[in-house]
């Protein structure tokens, strides 16, 4: 087999994604308005997610659009209940969206299993639609991605993003507008890395970065969080703005690399004073920001202006994925093939 | 006001817990069965519990019991979905627990009040029974702790799992006989400290220290890793045993220590692939363990024998904090007083 350049497929999956969320919006969106209109029909009262990595981030953000646009209350569930402990939980009046890359590992299959059996609704989001979660569930979504050959996950978790954004938009009534202008953005946004290029090389020798959001950029500072463990094997910590003020705080110093995701709206507006005490702790704060937040900061990658809050997380993740893939390679490191990783991880 | 002798608080609270378990089933118990005669009679049919820091592991134990003891789907609430996006989510049928040591954080309390409005039942835990959090809430457990002088929580981080565990266990109609031999059991952990001296020793130097856990200790292994950051400023990774597969297992290297808790029970079963997978990748673990599980490890802390496995993170958190208060003095902070830290913090 043909050795690919380091980070060839990484990069070229990155490229990908206005493409990606293009077809996601033309070709998607009916199969999401379907199953958004039989989700409807049997009106859940309690939505759960199960994920693992990446995807649990998706997860993690399409909880706050149900908790926020639809006013149900909902949770990450814990595999383990089921798998470990054998708990066999009443799940009547509750949808459970699987969401999982490969639609392959055996922990999420068994989940959905059992939540079925339970007599939950069940929708499985995967980019793999003869999977065997593709079949385990009554409901499925393709995210459509096409094939991902870099083990770090890019394209499929924007996918993922946009897939439960449609889903979850339409059941409240949606027409899904304020995603058209998404594939443009991203396309901009991807093409003006002169920042990244700025902290890629500033994080060279960065031992400790955290990574912080709140609201729906959290699962943004998550995920980048995973990328740079999984890519450049930095200790990379990420918490919630708020619960970063519940301890952690006192881990910083001058040594530790601070990257807060401050979007416009809400979730940026409350990051306000978290940014604030960082920088009475001393910390090194860069930005991953919308409009007037960059202004007070040493580096910052700017977010194109005119995106819905809840849309955000879909581009805020584009110059992180570039800023990982980049000190990846800096460091010497294949991104695309990270050590001691597999593309299908099986948990039980 | 007298300066006290760098971690003399947390060494005297982390003494007291024996004291304090005894207090909450001699005294708590009544009150406990009293909120769950409450709780029964109302039925709910969804979980949702709301907390922060150190309280939030307390509150993802609790979800475990939920799940796997009473056979309730139950989730983990972002409090930003209500203070930051003004959510107004229908919480018929569900049970809100909010946990909160101190019982003043203003995001808590906002969020409890909201889901009242909203139609949740809302028990507080709390250890401050004049609280806002408690006036807040339609029902409220103490968990007795008396007052926590140090900022890093340790006697009223156990006090919440037994005050937690005995609410789920009369709710499930149970005697809460399993916990009667816990006093005991945590006098002699915390008097045996000998592996403890041992491995705050192989720590001393430690840059990372990746802690892991599942099922119901999954919480311990975050409690530990919350403790080391706040304490000692060590940068600490918490993952689930099967999370770490998906990714953070790239991170590990001879550098990175990591800190297993691995009970009798499934919980323990469970990690024995994970173990595997971390000694192929040639990781320094050493383990807060069972019986047979310790054979392997160079470095173990032996947990007592004849714990139910749901009241075993009771116990296994108790030589953690020992671990991280020792680190602390040994790099010459004072764990009574991180830097950066308040007891109670004010987040929205």
């Amino acid at each position: 087999m043909l050795r690919e350049t380091p980070g060839s497929l990484i990069t070229a999956e990155i490229a990908e994604q206005p493409e990606v969320l293009a077809r996601i919006i033309d070709v998607g969106l009916p199969a999401a308005r379907e199953a958004a209109r039989v989700i409807r029909a049997r009106a859940p009262r309690f939505v759960m997610f199960t994920a693992r990595g990446t995807s649990d981030h998706a997860a993690l953000y399409a909880k706050y659009l149900v908790e926020v646009l639809l006013g149900l209350p909902a949770g990450l569930t814990s595999p383990s209940t089921t798998t470990v402990y054998g708990a066999r939980p009443d799940l009547r009046d509750v949808l459970l969206i699987t969401v999982s890359q490969s639609g392959g590992s055996p922990d999420l299959i068994e989940s959905t299993v059992v939540a079925r059996e339970c007599g939950a609704l069940t929708l499985a989001v995967t980019n793999s639609a003869g999977s065997p979660l593709a079949e385990a569930a009554e409901l499925h979504l393709d995210i459509l991605a096409g094939p991902e050959r870099a083990v770090a996950a890019t394209k499929t978790y924007t996918a993922e993003l946009l897939t439960l954004y449609l889903v979850i938009d339409a059941w409240r009534g949606g027409d899904a507008g304020a995603t058209r202008a998404l594939p443009g953005q991203a396309a901009v946004l991807l093409q003006g890395q002169g920042q990244v290029d700025v902290l890629a090389s500033r994080y060279r020798f960065a031992e400790r970065i955290v990574t912080t959001g709140r609201g729906y950029s959290y699962p943004t500072a998550k995920e980048a969080a995973l990328k740079l463990m999984e890519t450049s094997y930095v200790a990379s910590l990420c918490y919630s703005g708020a619960d970063l003020l519940h301890g952690p705080l006192a881990m910083l110093d001058s040594q530790t690399a601070v990257l807060a995701v401050v979007p416009a709206g809400r979730a940026g507006q409350a990051m306000e004073p978290v940014l604030e005490r960082l920088r009475e702790r001393g910390a090194d704060v860069a930005l991953v920001a919308a409009g007037e937040q960059v202004a007070g900061s040493a580096v910052a990658v700017r977010l194109p202006g005119g995106v819905a809050e809840e849309l955000s997380p879909v581009l805020e993740i584009l110059p992180l994925q570039q800023l990982t893939c980049q000190i990846a390679l800096a460091r010497g490191y294949d991104p695309d093939q990270p050590r001691a990783l597999a593309k299908i991880t099986s948990t039980r």
